[in-house]
């Protein structure tokens, strides 16, 4: 089985325990993440190799970031380093009615400040199979958005399967430039999108449909139109997420190849122990999902939302549960019962 | 904005983490509280400048008490120092069908002790627009129960609203009185009244009565009954509590103004990170209510009970929202959704 | 009252906290624990004179299961000494649709390479009126079962109440024998037998009949058939778990005394904080409950459920609750109201 | 081996961690101390029978306080219950120039409201062959002199070896008694007395006289004056203490047993883990070596500031240290070596 | 006494508890500090109303900040809001041979993106007697250098004394511009300086001399060059500092004001809890001995010194400490004991 | 450079928190350690390519020693699993007069139960230069001891330089050998031994000589004596260790080459944080030294005297130095100033 390579940044996460508020907490507890990232952790887990290339600072904090990567297996080699700091975001976990809040405090960092070419592309992926990223890093600045296309281009050249993470965040984009002037070229290399229709269609410049996914016969007219500006999807895929607290979730997805749309069935999700990263989960399941089942999308997309619903019991951005934690849950057993 | 003072005693909480049992921990979170200076850290949240008076011990127990004041933007410029010690209370937090645990070393407290006359209530007031009390002060001796009335009196002589929360806790009144013997002199000043009716009935001297809170017709009568023993009475408002266990807890409210009932919608409260202090969350949240909207009964209402479900997803007794977190809840946002 | 033993293995059981997973635990939270270990710590927070018989190594470690014993009030006057190490179990604590999962690492105890005789058992039954023995000594070694079986024959002889837990562990009966060839002679002289209808016949070597404790009258009939093996039995009970997630149980319970079969109530379990050892709690509140109840079934059977139920909420394998406890939850107050 | 019984008060102490001050904490570490409970696990440790008579409150903090002697085996029989509180004192553990602090609040306490006859000292005292007391319970409250007294008379009267450790500590003698108008008639049963000269003359209500340690036939003369007021006494000590500072001590210590007088080597102590407790462990040390080397007091004396010395490596009141601890230390073997 | 204004950057600190490597640390500590906070919360602790004036990112992780300005009563009313982030840096605790490590993560704070003018500086200082600052804000950035001067010059001219901490970090001052070029315009204003000569001498574009500062006779003639160079100046000062490991230190302190020179003896400081704000701890000694015993030098020396030592003895920036705690050390007391 | 392997057994630590002894903790830091794995993990640090090659129980405690080595990149794609379980020792960390404290629970390890032949040595070592082991792996077992030999031989054969580590410990070599029937065979391939003189002699069967290292001059004869036996010898060292108490060493080291004694300055340790493993840093250090400075025998011993030193400050088994850390305090800088 050959590589699969994610671009990516990865952030110092700072989160209080306990659901405490920031003003009540005198540490923090310190880990690693960052969407792409977390996809790379997903596949290692599922035992696929899998590497993560960033841009890291030269200095120990930027060190612990790479024993992060390398304790979870994830291949470093081509990170490159330079810059003044790592990025970081401030987690507050909620409960209940209160929502978890992040503070982010990502900017000048060193992957923002990555320069187009910095990495050689050629290099990286000449024995990879499949190549992710996902829509922050076109967000965080122009140079990562034109590095991150630059590894679009040669990944495209060299016949690599390319998913691509929507990932929209509002309070990111901040360079002065908007989405759609953005993402249309680097979406349309995509063989896969993950992302919510009205998502895709905000960043290819269209505008809102309000889409029913109750309703799967209305939505292959709307999919439709993003494979017309992607020419080269072959999936799109999305979680559906119902929230009914800060604690309590109910987790599916929806699939189209094209052809036809798959449906996978809604899961309870309570107690939430940490959403973050559950939409990496999702990813990580989809790809491994698609890498061992390409003929089968239902089993694909439906070990995608087990992976996702799994991912809400782990503390920390990084999906630590294995193939056999999802073929447990998909084979219907939720039951929570202790092994031993 | 003018000033609103609260008056009470202020504690060291020792709570086990983690639903430990008492016989299981061998550290203690530590931190203060107290139902009137929660109420004044809710309104100091809210923006609105609160102090808290108390009495404190003149030792670095009473100290950390203090600073816990000032970190929490509470004026702190009346408190008395003397007597012997800060009152505490020690907290075993429960779960599903096992209920929290307080065990009071309250006696002898620094508050405990005060004398009547010790505090200049005619300074203390004379730039404010509201004094808060609750029936806990009057509970503890014989001086505290006078220095109470002293301070009510005062503030009702210079025509500042009065709000007072019933608070009855069985185990306090151990001085040899009853509540029925103090209490009527007390209340009879209050504008705003906190409590259930059967807890102000048997306060004021009454019998039981067993009110019907889901026939709002059944209601007036009964509290107009309080209105009559307090002439100066313009609001009696309650928190509704379904417990369906120590980790489930149902939320309403209703309030009554002399003329109509109002209620609010039951929300879900599930986990109860902490419950304690949320009715002083409530109480919190009907003065901000009343103070910014005091013509639209049923906001303050819904205010309160807000910030009440809330402070059940809050650590600690003191209830750490702001104003946005009650905006989004009464908005109908209860999903919990990461901000980012 | 006179005392009640309890005979088996106590083991240094490692948990992550807060549902780490064991990668991401640089510190495991330490208690000890052992099934009938927890059934004497049970009976001794009931007021019930308990001790626990086992071997310890003579080591620091061993040293700290006895300071457990001791703090928990259960006599170990005739604990044995030898062997080279106490076992170990892992514990990572589930959430959700994770369950929790369990490492043993207890081969070559010094409860494991205990040897025959060499507890005297009639100087140590002599003033006792209960013996409570499980499934698990027998299944971890030859010599342990020997030792067991020495001493079931002793509290026989004595005239002792025998209860026995079936207690079935997979991973448990490595030594060559199969359950079938030893449980048989163990069981025959029990007076309680607390298991499930399939793993009592399991284990006398009958088949599987999967029984349907829904249909009551169904029930005797096969019962009748474990009475028939065990011609000293007069109660068969056991929980009814129904697993919703690893954060959601139901728990009900059934018992049956060779004329009538008992049901209790389903109870709502949620959360779990922590269910290992909750067969034991429901073991610890039956036998105090036919102690202290002979001729109410029922209410024995309820006492034990609501104990079963109470577990969950502990963090550890002993149930650190009080009769207090139990009396509140079946008089119906499962509100979890704070107790001040 | 008969019992040695040693009465007292238990506290629950809270200690910040990590040298950090009180305004710094968010929690407490809890253990459970008080001189002549630290004298009896010493004892415990040391394999003699001891046990400890006191009064606790019939709540969950005295059932804490209660394991804690069980988890030591020190016995509990006859504590006796209530009262409304467990004394407690806080703690700040110094480091280098700044000594550690402690703040009482053990003011009415279980303990210091224990009235007059409420023990059963002929029962208590039939078969033990030592009682130990100190002068923090004559310094309590009238009533706990009064009980200390009570329980010295039935010691003397039986024939029992008395202990007596000074213990003066001027924050407390609160309730209008000065120490020299209880402790003479108290300190005259004693058979062994620990404490400096200079406080033995103050509470017997002498002169000071700055005794010069180093100067030891200087003392012979002014121990006499002692063994005058107190005609059973046959052996005085006494640490002596030289503080480098909060983290460096230097001790050795001085008995005198109407003779003669012994002096051990003194020895250094750094760094200091925690030095609260200190003289308990010598009092402990100091009996353990009369008990068993009765002829041998410079044995005795060397024990006794051996297990000093240890004590300051020990974190919480009592000195968790086994005889094979001194023994090294006596070895002269103080290197830290690795035991593997 | 009237109030004293300090300027600078509060930061995030982050550190790794009991000596452990940043890639061995999963949680850090997390408190606040900056040179010039941590001066005034020394003389808020002393009495002295002290003010904090400084720029802070309107988001939570500011607010913290603010929290703990109130916490330590430092008044915070003309703190501003504005720019992205609260600057950062990670500290490692070395012990022994190991020294700390810090790792800046402070550019493109709120504090150092200021512009000139944000601050009204004629109504802050309009009420102030002393104005502090240090070489740390002028070597962030242009316009953080630009304010400060502001800031200077307005003390200046309403007579307000100055004093300036050289504070030289090499790994600050990336903006182009070099010390020299910076601090001399700045510096000519001080009434306080605190420095050693050389970083004096480097600042103001002199060459390094080595002076020695055990030959008190030779210092004069360098300090005038000083003086010469700052016409305002009435007194230099610096800590001696003789690092043994990272664990001990010996700590002095000289101090020159134009006519004479003062040693203070020098403290052994072992073990360092933590050095970090030690020299701030010895100007908030040095500011508060000036203001209350202006002609004494000596003795504003001796307490600068003290407050250093006991500094080290503190965990975070700040210097926790009482005057009565300068005043026991400076009576010669260092031994640490046990305050009861 | 090309790749070190080292063979031996890696375990799980646990340890007891600020110097808390066993029966105090109730829970343990949890990290991963043993000999030779400490010592890939030195030269890992040292940016030398190193393996570690073992054998692990395959589930899930194994699995996170395999984190632990790739964290901190050490090769471990030779590791082969099976057997049931991770060696544990548990460490309760002394100070001052009382000694660390080391229990092992060992036996019955995957490693332990490695049959002769389980590793493919000829694969392993093709592309190595340099094979380490020590004198814990013959000690196991008799298995381990055989396969241990044959890695050796195979080491031999290719002619890559072999280190081997006396590493002697009493409590191991229970499986019917003593070393002089093990050790002979296995040390006589060695190019570089680590050891006192009486720990070869013994092994080697020799009588114990008592050797004065303070005079130099004795030495030559004695070291000779070992090179008789151990052809390929060329090299012996030693650290030498004066123990002062548990918190206080004095380091220093020797070296032999055949030719000349070198020594290397004493240097003092104080406070140690973990002196487990400060062995393993020597070995470390003096590979690392011998590698880079063959023929400067003086800096390689300084090397490993100083990795020694630093080890001591390190919290945990391993080494977590960089070249920088050992080039400041070889340097002369042992200041521990804060680099900032």
């Amino acid at each position: 089985m050959s590589k699969i390579v994610t671009f990516g940044e990865i952030m110092l996460r700072l989160s209080t325990e306990r659901h405490l508020r920031f003003s009540q907490a005198n540490k923090f507890a310190a880990s690693y993440g960052g969407g792409e990232f977390n996809v790379a952790v997903s596949l290692a887990n599922y035992g696929i190799p899998a590497e993560f290339v960033t841009r890291l600072p030269d200095n120990e904090i930027g060190a612990c970031a790479l024993k992060e990567m390398r304790k979870f297996n994830v291949e470093s080699k081509n990170v490159i380093y330079g810059g003044d700091r790592l990025g970081i975001y401030y987690l507050e976990t909620g409960a209940g009615t209160r929502g978890s809040n992040v503070v982010y405090d990502r900017a000048h960092s060193s992957m923002s400040t990555i320069t187009k070419g910095a990495i050689n592309w050629e290099d990286v992926l000449k024995d990879a199979t499949w190549f992710h990223w996902s829509g922050i890093t076109p967000a965080i600045s122009q140079s990562a958005a034109d590095e991150c296309l630059e590894a679009i281009k040669v990944a495209h050249k060299l016949g690599i399967t390319i998913s691509s993470d929507l990932n929209y965040r509002s309070k990111l984009w901040q360079y002065g430039k908007e989405p759609n002037q953005i993402m249309p070229e680097l979406l349309k290399y995509s063989n896969i999108i993950l992302g919510d229709i009205d998502t895709a269609f905000f960043m290819l410049g269209k505008d809102k449909v309000n889409p029913n996914y109750q309703n799967e016969k209305s939505l292959p007219i709307l999919y439709d139109q993003i494979f017309k500006s992607c020419p080269n999807l072959k999936t799109v895929a999305t979680t559906l997420r119902y929230s009914v607290s800060a604690s309590h979730q109910r987790i599916g997805g929806i699939l189209y190849d094209g052809k036809s749309v798959y449906n996978a069935d809604v899961k309870e999700v309570t107690p939430v122990v940490d959403r973050v990263g559950s939409g990496d989960a999702f990813m990580g399941g989809l790809i491994y999902g698609l890498v061992n089942n390409d003929n089968d999308k239902q089993r694909a997309l439906n070990i995608a939302v087990a992976a996702c619903c799994l991912k809400h019991t782990i503390s920390g951005d990084c999906n630590l549960i294995t193939l056999a934690d999802i073929e447990k849950l998909l084979s219907g057993d939720s039951s929570g019962k202790v092994s031993r």
